[in-house]
Parts: C-alpha cells; structure tokens; sequence
C-alpha cells in the first residue's frame, strides 16, 4: 500500500545522510556535526571539501595532499579544451556548464570505476574543474586566453584571478571562500537530490553531477541568485529618483500583484538562513569598502519590504547576489559560482550513496483515465 | 515532524501521473489508459509519443502533422554535428549521448523556453533526434557516414536501417516497433524521476533528459539489458559443451554464491512484467527466423533456473537483450535503443510537471555527529 501523495516530497524523508544536517526551527545549518557559523571564517573552502568528501577535518598533511589533487585537477582535458570556445559562443553558462563537465569524464582516468577510492579521486578532480572551467568559459567567450592560475592562491583566490584576470585583494579572496563554505552542502536540495537518484542506479560520479548541473540551473534552485541581481538592476535602471526608495516601492507592488519575488523563503527554515545573515554582513563589508552601497541598500530595503507584507526572511541566494557583484563577477555566472561551491556536496553524496546503496524509485499516484478500448487509426 | 525514512522511497508516492499506470499484483502496464497488451501489436510507436505527449490518440492528420515535426526533428545541429565524430572516439555510447543531448540544445529553437507548446515542440524533437543519434554514433565510431535514412520508413524502420547500415525486412521494423511501444513509459522510474526532479526547478526539458540518461545509464536501470546480453555471450564463450545447459549450470551456480542475475526482479511487479512476455514471444519468433536459437533457449534455461531457485520472475530487460541482439544491434547499444524509446515518456514527464509544478525537495535523516568544535588547521 503506498503512502499517501505528498506534493513535492515535503516532509519524506528519501535518503540518510552524515553530511549536513538543518535545524530549521533555530536556523541551523551544520555539516558533519560543525556549525556553519564556526566554519565561516575559520575553515576554507578546500578544508571543507576534504571534510565532506573524506570524513574529517585533514591534518596539516592530509591537506597538502588534497592541495596536490586540487592543483593536478585544474588541467582541463583535451576534449574540453578543444571544445571549449564553440561551446562558449554556442550555450548559456549553466547549458554550457552541463556539456563540459560531460565531455570531461572522457579524461577521467577513473572514467570506468565506482571504486571508493576511484570516486575519491574524482571527486577532487571535479572540485578542482569547476572553477576552471567557468572561469575558461568567461574568457573563451570573450576572446581571451584563460589568465594562468596561481599556486600560492587558494581555490576562491584563483577563481577570482581567473575569472576576472585580476589578481584579487585578499580581503575579497576570503569573502568568496567564505560563500563557497556557506553553499557547500544542504541536505536533500533539488540538486543533491538529482545526483542521489542518478548515482543509485550505480551510475557514475560524472552523471550524476552533470544530472545536479541541470538541476541547479532552475530559478527555482540555484538559478535564484541571478534572478535576485537581474531585480535589482531592472529597479536600479528605471529608478527616477532614489532607487533604494524605487526598491521599495516597486517590490511592494509585485507583491500586491501576486509576484514571487526571488530569494526569499525557503521550505526547510522557519527563521532566518543563518548562512543569508552572514552573507548580509559581507554585502555590507564589501559595499563600504566599494564605496558604492547603492545595491546594499537597495536589498535592505527589499528585505524589510518582504519582512514586512509577507513575514518572509531573505534566503542563501539574496546576499549572494549583492556579493558576487560587488566581487566583480559577472551575473550570469552567479549560479556557475554557485555550482563551484556545491560540487563539494554533490561528490561527497554521490560516495555516501554508492557506500550503502540501494535504487531510488519512488510510487506514482495515477490520476488519468483507465480500461479505455484503443481504436485503430483509421476509425479515429 | 518528517516521516519516517523510506530507503529507496519504496512505496512513496512522489508525483501524481495521467501517463502511466502499473497494476503490479496483475501485472498490468498502461498508458493513459490503454493497456499495454493492447497497444503492442496494434499501435505505433510515432501514436504512443503522441498519446503520451499530447494526451489522446492522434487522428490521422493529427498524426501526419507530427510526423512532419519527427522528420525536421531528424536533421542534428550543427554543434552536434561537428563534434560527433570527436565524442564517438572518446565517449562511451551512453556517456556519448549524454554529452550529445546536452550540446543539442544550443541549436533548439525553443531552448529558452519551458512555454507549453515550446515543451511539446521540443518533446517531438527530441523524439525525433535520439534514433538519429545513436545511429550517427555507430556510424562515426566505426568511420562510416550514416546512412541516409528513409521517408517511408517509421522511425523504427530508420532506426535500423541507419544503426546497421542495411535495409531491415518489414518484421524486424515492426519488432523494433514493438519494443519502442513497451518501453516508452513505466511511472516513476529513477531516469524519468531524475528528470522530474530537475524540470520541477523550472529547468528546461534538455537538462531534465540530459539527467535522465545519465541515470538510465545505470546498471541497476537501463544499463541491465546489456549485462543481460555480456552474461548470455560470456557464457557461450565459455562453454565446454551445450551451451544451453551451461547457461543452467553457471546461472545455478552464480545464485548459490549469492550473485545477482541482471534481467530478473522488479520492486514493482509481483508477477510477470507484461513486457516481458510479449518480449519472450518476440525472441521467439526471432530466433526461428535466425535459424539459431541458442541465445533464445539458453535464456529459457536461464529464466527457469531462476525462477526454479529463486521465484523471481524475468523483467523488459531479459528479453530485450535477445531481441535487440536478433535485430542485429551491438550490443553497448542496447542500452541507446532503451533511450530511443524512453525519450517519448521523459519529455511527456516534464511537460506534465511544468503544468503543474512543485519544487521537489524532500528531506534526509542526519546520521552523523553532532556539536563538534572545529579545531584549527594549526592545532589538529
């Protein structure tokens, strides 16, 4: 007897996990037993990677270690280098995203295998990719060479030099490793979800974080962050006067409309995304040192405005767009950013599943017709 | 208050359907209504992608004007054309696919919108490109043009006229048909899940089918009725004397060392799938016409050590293997053929979930540690 429908899989729990784990009632986000607000500015990006895909926090050596595979799996393959600038001129980021990191398992040297240590390996390889590749694309579509990387910057440092081709300040290098530990892993997301099933059919790592690329690209999930930005800049453009005041405004009339407006809410927490009030304080440390905080304020007010009419806090993706834009990145490459970050998570889900797997295959309830007679098509 | 974990989601209604409809203590399969018994023999597979897409049986000229989408479907971007050659010596065929799906959208006239008759464009296209395809893979990676394909010719007639490069009789095109008609849909399988997961986003259909071969890949999924076919050649290969009695032999003796045998058991069906018998008369008549019936008998003996030992009945997968293996494609494709078919049911998937979607977000149970210190990298 199958169990009642419930829309959305809201409530049901599909899959048992040792990575992340939300506290939606105080509005807590841990990953492997470690809160989010300890690990913000005292862990990296790559010691969390290493924390979700291997287990535990490395030692000093196990770090040089991982350091090493990061730093071997910035070569892109042949295949996606030689593809590289017709996919750019030809597909979205996110569209182009997908393609490229299937076109990459070709060079995996692990292609074949679902090995636990296989999967290790790819998992590091892939973590080290992604930011090459976005930043790859960012240059191969506007004509440029890829800006060489820099071995003594950390994953964020070099994905800033690499996508921008300046070498960042320091402050900003943290500020985006920051985000990339905040975006790292968040239980069942719609993405991490998509890797899950694909990964429990036995398929492979590279499936199944091509299946989460997809996934994330929806406005949905990850596509939200850029929407949040293309608001602001939409309200920012046809301001006539103070566009903080235009912000508002014009938010509350979409909402008298009925409009959803992005980056709000979120169906796991009943107060605020601790990971959203961590973002603010960086959207406002860097909209200072800017010396332009048109676009923080603008979503301050946008908070307040939503607060206000709906009792509805700011989620992950409201902040995060203020932030990528004030570190120069371009906003259709926010959510490639964002998949920078939760290739950590997807990898580290795709070894649990496979550790103690068992295929996802969910019941349907069947809502159509039943027992019709069919009739040939010349008697239609 | 979550529910309690489901491993697998057994028995958990995810979605509700007018697709497809399984009876599983009858064995009984339908779409939209129709019983699969029915459709079989008298339906095409161009009607079913129709039913399912559209939503009833076309009527004649309703049918002609999509068969007019199926034919300009056929003709593959030139994004996908120029790179085929490159992925076939590369990529795996299912691996190979994956990648070619995702390039095609760049060259979709309809890829930035999930407008619902944008979505049923797409669908027909879709349906249209993967025979195509996985032709234009076997052609390349064996350096061959691919064959022109032919007007008067279904698109199971093309299919095997463009994978072998022969003109096939009328039967095997009926056949192939047949098999296309039985696979096309199956409720919430993982692949047509997966693609579930992403399209409810609000991603596109291209990243949903893009997902969907990534875990149709698989061998728990549609991987099976290619190990289905390794296990039949390996122990053919392998046989001292009469292959049919070894076949007994190995399959008696890979079930006492408590190895699974592909092709047997579905979580669904308490008796036989459906599928499966009209699949056992297929091979049948098949292997009769072929003049050599070892593949065919050595799977009966198979299909009665199992079920003599075991209880558990054949699934698609048994049998397929043998017919696709009669038609005369290689084996690695059989996996392509399952794509070929199942494209119909994804793309009519995603369109029933953009109509009325929800975001599918379920929830984990967290099994790990919990308020753990993070010590620096300096003192661990």
């Amino acid at each position: 007897m199958a169990r009642q429908p419930s829309r959305g899989l809201a409530d049901v729990v599909a899959a048992a996990t040792a990575l992340s784990d939300i506290d939606g009632t105080i509005g807590r986000l841990s990953y492997r037993g470690y809160d989010i607000n300890q690990l913000a500015e005292a862990a990296t990006f790559e010691e969390i990677a290493y924390l979700l895909q291997r287990g535990s926090p490395p030692t000093a050596a196990e770090l040089g270690a991982y350091g090493g595979e990061i730093m071997a799996g910035r070569e892109l393959g042949a295949l996606v280098a030689d593809d590289l600038v017709r996919i750019a001129h030809h597909q979205e980021p996110m569209e182009a995203l997908r393609t490229l990191v299937s076109l990459a398992s070709a060079s995996d040297p692990d292609k074949d295998s679902n090995a636990p240590q296989a999967n290790l390996r790819k998992a590091a390889r892939l973590t080290a990719q992604q930011p090459v590749l976005v930043a790859a694309y960012e240059a191969a579509r506007n004509g440029r060479d890829l800006p060489a990387g820099d071995p003594r910057l950390s994953l964020a440092g070099n994905f800033l030099l690499q996508v921008t081709g300046n070498r960042p300040r320091q402050r900003c290098a943290e500020i985006l490793d920051i985000c990339l530990v905040l975006h790292a892993d968040h239980t069942m997301n719609a993405s991490t979800f998509a890797a899950r099933v694909c990964a429990a059919t036995l398929s492979d790592m590279h499936s199944a974080v091509v299946a989460a690329l997809g996934t994330l690209k929806g406005p949905l999930h990850g596509g939200a962050n850029e929407q949040v930005m293309r608001t602001l800049e939409d309200i920012a453009k046809n301001a006539q006067a103070d566009p903080v005041e235009a912000a508002g405004t014009e938010v509350a009339a979409r909402l008298r409309r009925g409009e959803k407006i992005m980056g709000f809410g979120h169906r796991v927490y009943k107060v605020e995304d601790p990971r959203a009030t961590i973002l603010r304080r960086l959207a406002a440390e860097l909209a200072e040192t800017a010396g332009d905080d048109t676009y923080y304020q603008m979503s301050r007010k946008i908070e307040a405005t939503v607060l206000a009419e709906k009792g509805i806090y700011p989620n992950v993706d409201f902040f995060a767009a203020t932030v990528y834009h004030y570190l120069g990145i371009p906003t259709d490459l926010f959510t490639p950013v964002f998949s920078v970050s939760r290739m950590a998570g997807w990898t580290a889900h795709v070894i649990e599943q496979h550790a103690d797997n068992r295929l996802i295959r969910p019941d349907s309830e069947y809502i159509g017709e039943a027992g019709l007679t069919w009739v040939p098509l010349a008697a239609r």
